[in-house]
């Protein structure tokens, strides 16, 4: 039976700490469903469909990308997930992921939350500061792939 | 004599994380007062009145429920506190209270705060989780009270 | 293919938790084997050898229980693992299982390391703290399976 | 009814550390009883007797004294406290000292922790500093009372 | 040659934090340049300018004070520095500096990230704290120097 | 004036960590003393006298290896030095450093701690992490430098 991971967030933009996490997922699960959540009161840095359609085209494959409302673990379950992916840089993370993970554990019993550790050169990336980076005139591309620069170049977020 | 409490917090929803920490606060304190802050510029999700209706109906005795504007050292003075009762769930929580603790001992040198562990069961609870799960279209009710569901149901949030 | 998990420890003695974190593996791989380290230079508490008798009696289907000497990620190869399972309570174990899971990563490049947080009601237990009331005096039979409370009173450790 | 609370320690040496937590202490209980753990495996730095003498010779009004062997909650029990006392300095602390609270919690029902927070002039020292400082020829007089200073200089320790 | 340090941040209102991490870099460095942000979308709390002339008014010998815009290792390097200065207070403050300390070296690899540890007495304040005790009614004066004060009286903050 | 700094270790083995920490601290300081702590009640893994040669043996120019006793701050100020440089790779190194620097400070007011940021792809390299690795069995070629590794198999330490 295949085994199936959901890794949940808003990935704006992703980033190569996101795509080294994908990577280190694979090892784990057969197949990964990247859930992009889509929050009808905030309009984020980039559109939606934009993030899906540029991770669509950097993510190996066994990778799906899709879009999601409410909660993840409903995402995850409608995708036929067994395992949630999260990524761990470091204590603070581990003090916001350990609440959610126990709250999922409650919503949905059958849902397993595994964490991975970030690779040591991608842990100090998140899509935030690549966001105070690129607003302060800063260059972003040690930060993310090439294709997310070119997006950036052609379509300046506000 | 009496030795009294006071536990501020937003309590936007109360949840069994707070009901806990007061039942264990009671072990410490001959009553307890626990302190709705009142916040001019945010309406919060649950109406502060709301708030400590459902409070007050699901509080044990030797707990007196009130609101409150301003410093919260200033509303456990004026309540007859000597105790400021706080709890603690993780070391993010503490990096944050302890600051507060030692600006609070500051304004109000006569003041303790004392820091409660959370209970095991209920140290991932948090209102703000609440939220995000009842917005997301989730069922809270391992979370909070069903006075509070029950609420929920009739008043749904913004 | 069979995915295997080896989770590596000392279990002197096995506790609540540790059974509470195989539970949650076996949700993640096929099987998971348990190593209990062999360490020429420290006796430990129960032998070895009681210790692996212990666990084998409780454990549910799907798992192993065997001894390893020298590195984790040796015996977990050998054990025909491509996962390492770690157990997180709170931030120190992050901060002591982070540097151990990028070093184990350079060591055996296809292991990957998966962290499941530790479950509520267990996450403050460890074999040290059942150690500890043991010599004490204390009656450890919270923390502890029933197996191991009936160990303790028929072989009291030194 | 008198409120008695139980701080337990080796206090090896006790430092000003110990002391403003027993002064902040006095704030929240009617009276404090300061034990000083008995290892019979362990002789420490300062004989316990010798610890016991120092810390009378110190401690304000309202503060027993006394040696206690085996677990803190049957001692603290025994002493008629219904409260544990415990300082925090930094997450670290509460890391180590959250387990313990909620393990006592199931050893002694009645028991309740309450957490007080280090002073910022002294939320540095440690009994392990000051040994290592001593050890190495430091002056240790900023650290611990002056009575600790003058007992160092007549019975230096091994 | 001379070592210049850059020390950027909002200031919003400079606090005892500030000004006893700047006497500290002044051990370190032979000439501080303290960076105020000018954030177009924020207008923040105290006006950019006035937090200039207060800091300029209150900072000894060997600083200067400048308001910068962009990147802040952008601003650093044009004002010649080579070291940017950054306080820690507790953990979570590590938790945010590292991966910006480590993301800042990616921008700009010729400057150095050093971090000093706040002063005890000061380890609590932030500009944070003292916006939200002043805007609840509060005395600030333990925490800001005098001139914040005199300022806070005549030009109360919306 | 020339700006000395010192960096105290065991440096039991040396590793690529302690290696790239003095790169960084060169870039703050214009002459480094690494100072290897002599302790005589514990010989260590690899004899003091040999591990100052190996370090002799690695460091760039500009940087002094000598062995000392005692405390760290009183061989720092031996060595003319007016900063002591400390490497942070995660919380809980702060937690231990943080209170080090405020205690060193009252030893020694002159001089000033700069923690400097481990580099990511040796975050996770500890001393103490090479050891249990070698002493497993494993290979450590990649924590530690070649002439460590040489000097390792010549010279096995027991």
């Amino acid at each position: 039976m295949e085994r199936i991971g959901f890794f949940a967030g808003s990935f704006d933009p992703p980033t190569h700490g996101h795509l080294a996490l994908v990577r280190r997922a694979l090892h784990v699960v057969d197949r990964l469903c990247v859930g992009v959540g889509r929050n009808a009161d905030k309009q984020g840095w980039i559109p939606v469909d934009a993030r899906i359609e540029l991770l669509k085209s950097m993510v190996p494959e066994r990778v799906d990308v899709i879009a999601f409302e409410g909660l993840a673990v409903a995402a995850a379950q409608a995708a036929g997930a067994t395992l949630l992916v999260r990524g761990l840089r470091n204590a603070a993370d581990l003090d916001s992921e350990m609440p959610m993970a126990l709250a999922n554990e409650e919503l949905a019993p059958g849902l397993e939350t595994i964490m991975l550790v970030a690779a040591p050169g991608v842990s100090h990336v998140s899509s935030r500061l690549v966001r105070e980076i690129h607003r302060s005139g800063g260059d972003v591309s040690a930060f993310v792939p090439p294709e997310i620069v070119k997006y950036l170049e052609s379509h300046p977020p506000s």
